[in-house]
């Protein structure tokens, strides 16, 4: 029984616009240290999973970045989805490939894009989950100890006690979606809610499974794929039959409906990294609540988040902004409202300014 | 008796930095319209002084992109300074070559680089000046009716009643440098202050006796320079000489000091496009104040000036922001404090970012 890593490139990463572009979205972005967030995915997971069972799934625009960013995995393991399907289809497509090389492979699933601080204690996490993902035949989740009343992720209610420790593990009583600010600290206070991480573990056939209870259009799909793997009609079936799978995320389509999952509670620093505010909140800061990346000048500044790859970003008496310059496109935008950054991106289509997306 | 312009170019711009640089500053940019500054100027002037009796006075650096920008100037009425030494010098210049052209030549001197509406009335302004200064062989210069209590300008009081209408003439009570707050609305209060617009008419040969009389050094470097004019020898001895002579203002050298000065009562409308502030106080705006030049997108923003020639800038839940992108540079600068953009020119110098400059 292997084990295998499925990391989901397929985002936009339009709330990092305009240093996320159509072809070159965040994940193959270099926002934090000196490796993009999709080749410090693969770092961090290769000492748990060797290259050769490490799965890309994403967008047929983007193989040869990625290819290229990651050139230790085998061409084989790089999964084309002809069109974007949220999670659900992705992670099915991956299960099928993984099923093939090992009926009893289990997987672990996970962006392409998100921040993880402490190696240690992600690696300890994930031996639990594999562990338990085993043991059971379940499916497994980690969730995040949350430090904020964030209303920008899902949430997971845990039930009862601990079945193991260190890290520990909980029965799941529910997932919830992204709760308003008020239910958002009812949840950090009661102690029992999880941040939901977007890592899951199982076994490829139990996710199948599931996928087949739940989602039946995914799963007849999945069937007619499946026997096409490593043929020269793989390509033609995967290019007829993924467009018309259903657009449904594994959490909504799965996670929600299916009883007996567990919780692996994670103590690793975790970010989604969905927005400058989050590149915000993880950045150095100077005495002023400056956050600067790049050639800067300028004085009278406070809590400012300056990010500008080439050239020089200059600012006088600004407070509160987020201030980006990649390439040819400039942004400035209050840094509360760093999550509307995505309207801005639907501006651009709306104006027909897609040259700058 | 001819006449004859001369326009100053020797100007740097620095706050309107970054789109004006080093290499290209603010007389040879498109702020406003669909001609340079210094074009405008040209243009402007060409109804009433033709094109071979025009002047230009500018640094080495800038005098092909001069020619380029007007090639209708021959290129002998180029002048170029050595090095910049303010404006009493670059006039002393201009003065010797054009008595040698006309020991009888008046001549119009103003800065390449502001801004006049209404070019009817400033040519009956100028008129009206050429007028007295040649009647009188008397200093003349232009005085605008304030029309708020600017700190940024200096002043001039006139003195007892009118010499003439249409435009109105004064004799000058005296000349006063930028004021406080205070003073400057006690001046637009007065009814009797005028803003120094820098534009000046008088005979090449009476200015030239003034400064004999007032900047005795000046006049001794200009009576070394003058017997070169037109042979081999001028750029040599040129060099030599205008390095060393005293830098400074024609207001602070000889017109604070001089009696007799006339003032013609400007009614065009005149900007010295001092600041970035300058231009978002002429730019047309939409019903939230905001003053757009290039492509945008953006919404709840209010009171911004946004400029970019080229690529895109973006904007989200801003105020009171100048926002300029110029090449490989952005600056967001508070609509209050524009005047300090020069302060960002020094510390790019200080940082050693020159390459931005």
């Amino acid at each position: 029984m292997n084990r295998y890593a499925v990391i989901m490139a397929g985002g936009r990463g339009e709330r990092f616009w305009p240093e996320s572009r159509t072809a070159k979205p965040k994940q193959f972005l270099t926002l934090v240290g000196d490796r993009s967030l999709i080749q410090q995915s693969y770092d961090r997971i290769l000492p748990l999973i060797p290259a050769e069972n490490i799965f890309i799934v994403l967008g047929k625009q983007h193989l040869a970045l990625a290819k290229e960013q990651l050139p230790e995995i085998p061409p084989e393991n790089f999964l084309v989805e002809p069109v974007g399907r949220n999670t659900a289809p992705c992670i099915g497509l991956a299960a099928i490939h993984i099923r093939r090389r090992d009926p009893e492979g289990v997987m672990l699933v996970f962006p392409s894009d998100h921040m993880i601080m402490g190696a240690t204690d992600y690696h300890q996490c994930l031996e639990k989950a594999f562990h338990w993902a085993v043991k059971e035949n379940c499916l497994v989740t980690i969730g995040i100890k949350p430090s904020r009343p964030e209303t920008g992720y899902g949430y997971i209610e845990r039930e009862g006690d601990g079945l193991d420790t260190g890290p520990s593990v909980f029965p799941v009583r529910r997932f919830v979606e992204k709760p308003d600010p008020e239910r958002a600290w009812e949840f950090v206070q009661a102690g029992c809610f999880y941040w939901n991480s977007g890592i899951f573990i199982w076994k490829a056939h139990v996710i199948l499974e599931r996928i087949k209870e739940h989602i039946p259009e995914l799963a007849a799909g999945l069937d007619r794929i499946d026997p096409s793997i490593g043929s020269s009609q793989y390509d033609e079936v995967l290019g007829q039959v993924f467009p018309n799978m259903p657009s449904i995320s594994v959490d909504f389509g799965i996670m929600e409906k299916s009883p007996e999952i567990l919780m692996v509670q994670g103590d690793f620093g975790w970010d989604d990294l969905g927005s400058w505010g989050a590149l915000d909140r993880i950045a150095l800061r100077d005495e002023r609540g400056m956050k600067i990346q790049g050639d800067f000048v300028g004085y009278d500044n406070d809590d400012c988040l300056i990010y500008g790859q080439e050239g020089l970003i200059a600012a006088l008496g600004v407070q509160n902004l987020i201030i980006v310059r990649s390439g040819e496109v400039v942004m400035v935008c209050d840094k509360e409202r760093s999550q509307e950054v995505r309207e801005l991106v639907r501006l651009c289509k709306e104006k027909h300014l897609e040259q700058y997306l």
